[in-house]
């Protein structure tokens, strides 16, 4: 029935203000009512509507997203939304665009975006001059990777040839693999692009430095002369990034202005003398910091979309264990569901608080720069590549568990779970690969543990390195379940386990003659070694969350829970690492698992409050399983018959193939 | 350059007879030979082209099915195929499909398919009389599974009334959640159904009962009056399963006659009495150990293609770490990426042999039903549903961990990966949820505990719990790397930490006053420890392969190598149950995986011949990255230009939506 609210009950048992929850959720109660106003009006906007999303052929997805983004930019006008506002508005109509936010990071690349941002910064900062942007109305794509070249800028091949004769820039693609492969926008919309090439001057190889070309006609949008430009294909998901044009582009001898290169951090002078400027090398990871904080943040809203959905289909859905004809048990009762489920929920919470820290710590870098203070940068470089990557694994994984914890409907797309991975999964990849970006982390742990005699004191979420001493030493020494919920024990315990774990593998680096052929050999113990590091700075800021002060009834009361859940559950997951650094014996480790299992019936009747703090729409979770009111199964019902296949009774191809099967034309003389 | 081999240099490196793996792959030389020549025919016929597939819409996709599956049976009669071949066929076409084994499993049941077939079973050895089937020929499918119901079969809502006047039953769906969901081939394509539905005589309520009932019309195949047919919507992936009619199904009071009832188990009789028979329950154990074993060798070939894909394309791609100007590492002889793809390498062999052996053991099964010893039954059932689990987990997460591995690329759907992944992924949900099929194991495992001390010793897979005093107390007292190749002390720590971990939950459940409540409370422990069950079970079947005889040059070296990545690699992974047990020390364990990295060196010259012993074609693996001849990004390059999106240059939607933006019509007035 319309209209009533199948998860009343549930909503009744919640023992916290969840209104409060809200805003801590939110970040605060501005950004509360932002997102909540015009969540709605996304919701309430039939221009917005996804239903058809996964059903779409390619070339009629990608015209309806065209839509979707120029009716947007008509909402910003029209309602005169502030950059805040539309950026939320981007954010709710929940549709990967070549035009909005998440173009930039379509292009599974590293640092193009970073290094663009970087040379406009470093203009913009340090040196007179206009944009070189030719006009922010035209549309750009950040030309980076090639079909053969990923992370590694270094081996890009395209090149940028200075003919002096003609004060121009010959720009050309010598091979297939330097193709430009994979930019967000490039193969349909862009018309303009920052191209990455090898800088050539007088046969000399300067390497890879930036360039503005402009791809298409402002007039009639076709590719200039000597530009070939395409989409590079279907991509993994329904609908999913298939609404956006990753492209593909090459050049034959394309010319262009000697002022085209971007010249903020070398030049090439008129005579072709290629000149370096003096540019910080820390100013370049400062763009990285700030994408990867922003990616940190969406890795807390997807999961805990992901988490909404099954959080509210398995309190709806019922299996097995009725009696005496009974209702089934719902499927949020079953300790397996719960210890499936509740540690993502508690991840959702743990990411989005480390979130908001990296916003500070962001914010913190910035003004630093601005008074020349470099020292913090490669604290902060380390920390957010890390946390970067294990946001966007634990999110990934956690979205397909979310999906198999609803069982065979998180199969539909109706469910909005194969969307909401599909679209997700490539942050795993893009800006960074996690594996890559997890060995940076290494590096910087291994470089702190070799200076620890030196003068150079540990600082931000490597400080505990400091105490090293007492970390290798120390043993857990309490033995009741609640000491586990004890915040300095949790601490104690993830501070020993990453610090004994990184000076395991330096002293094992140090058995080898070379240490890189050692790092090399040992990088698979260096990866385990810095998540551990990543784990104990997601841990650290949840505590230190939890030592603010938190208005509103039972909230504080539920964070904690939820922090005891996401520490125990990593706690137990990398059992192995705890006790094989011994810094915990196996009795204890099953008592915290006991204390985890408490938490996890602690948890159970607020789960459904805690996950309508996230306050997302019916519109924006995109998912029958997950509406809000728990009306399942007769919007499933309802649904089905818009797919393409149910226009008719019998399916096309029936008089064709089917009918003479079943007239045994064929099967008569098959030898089955 | 079309014909050039460039995994060459990599073939070259082999220390082993590829040929002869190859044998070892298929199961026998006619196996193989079988696959082979059928593969081929497959992949040089145009008429079975995947290229489209994943950029078709439903409906065209749907038909494009149909007309594959007209075109194999043809196929199969003009070739006078036998039914090995036919099976092999379908296999390689590679499309799930109404028509072949698939659809059974695409169904998300868990007893459909063993049930019915049972019913028939009993019927064609037990009773006189025809199969109930109309004829072999119209298309049917198992309509067990409801929109609100899964895996509780008891709770099927369906009615099925005898009415004595008419000697007819009334078939229909009281409420919406009745509604027959999921069964394959339902939506458009089936004329009949098995319904599983709730028999009322006289008012009276005996359970769920199966009958065969005809849907739609033999001449124009329009739904029959009374019944609502439909597809139940788009389903994960761009193709994928998206070629079956999952469907959807309604009765409104649909008369059948008595005879319509599957009455080998139970009947009723003219005056609507049931009568219920004396079918020994363990049958119903055999089509299920049937259906789950096909289950175990498809998790093979499928993790297989997925690691073939993955291992040509690391060798195939580089990055970083040019000398001099040379080229770039090739990604495979990074220590992060063998130690990901290596195990999985491992994993895809590991599991054909246990598949191999499962087979074995349903035949020996089956003869001894046919001697009435039912004897081996529940250890069978417990058996053949853990490794179910345990291998389709293991391969959907397997097969998306070699789409990471190929970095951005294994995003296209011209890599194949996405399409393997969500056309796999079911498997983890249908026959029988994995975590609720090692929550039975789990159960079988505390009944083997608690009858230790009684007069029935544990058999077959259970075995070692026979010597569970000595599996308790004894402890790994080596210290050298290379006493864990030895497969004693392999399988004593595997026997080890399964005992003790059953063990402790034993314990644990003891302490409930209920020991069904303790088993319900500890149910996450209770599927770790069943999980470690199924892991001894893989090794030792693996170890067992390799005291056979094994003919060819280095191959049983190479699947010794093998083996022990699969076993240290779950010892590494699980290194919190050996050390938490108390088997091994940290010390040990490390040991253990500096073995393990050795091995990864060993296996490296020979990774891409042991994939190339799979000796799957380039049609089967549908995926550029994974080509033979690794000629990866010409092949992409070419690829992409088909992409509907290429049709032409300038995208459909220009005019309307990115022309006014380019010309400011838009921008010029927003506040951004």
């Amino acid at each position: 029935m319309e209209g009533v609210d199948y998860l009343a009950d549930e909503r009744k048992k919640a023992q916290f203000d969840v209104d409060e929850m809200k805003i801590v959720w939110a970040g605060s109660r501005h950004a509360f009512e932002v997102s909540d106003r015009i969540s709605k009006l996304v919701a309430n906007d039939p221009g917005f509507s996804k239903e058809e999303r996964t059903m779409l052929p390619r070339k009629e997805l990608f015209k309806n997203t065209l839509r979707k983004a120029a009716y947007a930019w008509k909402l910003i006008i029209d309602l005169h939304l502030s950059e805040e506002e539309a950026e939320k508005l981007r954010c709710f109509i929940d549709e990967p665009a070549f035009i909005d936010a998440h173009w930039v990071l379509t292009s599974c690349l590293t640092l193009i975006f970073a290094y663009a941002k970087l040379l406009l910064w470093a203009q913009r900062n340090n040196r007179k001059g206009g944009c070189p942007w030719p006009t922010r109305c035209k549309f750009g794509c950040y030309a980076q990777t090639e079909l053969g070249h990923g992370s590694n800028v270094r081996g890009l091949e395209t090149t940028a040839t200075f003919d002096p004769q003609t004060d121009e820039f010959v720009i050309h693609s010598p091979t297939l693999t330097s193709s430009k492969w994979w930019p967000g926008g490039l193969g349909k919309v862009s018309t303009h692009a920052v191209v990455y090439a090898r800088l050539i001057t007088d046969g000399k190889d300067h390497g890879i430095n930036a360039f503005i070309i402009q791809l298409r006609s402002l007039e009639d949008h076709k590719p200039l002369p000597g530009i070939t430009i395409g989409d590079i294909g279907t991509k993994f998901g329904n609908g999913a990034y298939n609404t956006v044009d990753n492209g593909v582009l090459r050049f034959d001898h394309v010319r262009i202005p000697r002022d085209q290169m971007l010249m903020s951090v070398s030049q090439v002078t008129k005579v072709g003398k290629y000149v370096q400027f003096d540019v910080p090398r820390q100013l370049l990871y400062v763009p990285m910091v700030d994408v990867r904080q922003t990616i940190v943040a969406d890795a807390s809203t997807a999961l805990s979309r992901a988490v909404c959905i099954a959080t509210r289909y398995s309190a709806v859905r019922r299996q097995f264990g009725s009696q005496n004809g009974g209702q089934e048990i719902q499927v949020i009762d079953y300790k397996t569901q719960q210890s499936r489920l509740f540690p993502l929920l508690a991840s959702a919470y743990a990411f989005r608080f480390v979130g908001e820290w990296l916003k500070r710590l962001y914010t913190d870098v910035t003004q630093r720069l601005q008074a020349k203070d470099f020292s913090t940068v490669p604290e902060v470089h380390a920390c957010t590549a890390g946390l970067k990557s294990l946001t966007t694994t634990a999110t990934a994984d956690g979205i397909e568990e979310c999906r198999k914890l609803c069982g065979g409907h998180g199969y539909l797309c109706s469910s909005g779970l194969p969307e909401l991975f599909a679209i997700y999964v490539p942050a795993c990849t893009y800006e960074g690969d996690n594996i890559v970006l997890l060995l940076q982390v290494a590096r910087y742990l291994m470089k702190t543990v070799s200076q620890l005699g030196s003068r150079k004191k540990p600082v931000g979420t490597i400080a505990y390195m400091g105490k090293l001493e007492h970390l290798m030493q120390c043993r857990f020494d309490v033995e009741q379940a609640k000491d586990w919920l004890k915040p300095s024990v949790i601490l104690e315990a993830f501070e020993a386990r990453a610090a004994r774990m990184s000076v395991a593998c330096a002293q094992n680096i140090s058995k080898f003659d070379n240490p890189e052929e050692g790092f090399a050999e040992l990088a698979a113990d260096l990866v385990e070694a810095a998540l551990a590091h990543c784990q104990l700075i997601v841990v650290s800021k949840f505590i230190e969350k939890l030592q603010q002060d938190i208005p509103g009834k039972g909230v504080k009361q539920q964070l904690e829970v939820l922090c005891g859940i996401y520490a125990l559950f990593l706690l137990h997951k990398h059992q192995g690492d705890f006790l094989g650094t011994g810094y915990i014996t196996s009795k204890q480790a099953s008592v915290a698992n006991e204390q985890l299992r408490a938490l996890y019936s602690q948890l159970r009747p607020n789960a459904i409050s805690l996950v309508d703090a996230f306050n997302y729409t019916d519109h924006f979770l995109g998912s029958i399983l997950g509406r809000y009111d728990g009306n399942v199964y007769p919007k499933l019902y309802e649904a089905a018959w818009k797919d393409p296949l149910n226009e008719s009774d019998v399916p096309d191809g029936f008089h064709e193939y089917i009918r003479p099967l079943l007239k045994q034309q064929l099967l008569q003389t098959a030898r089955l």
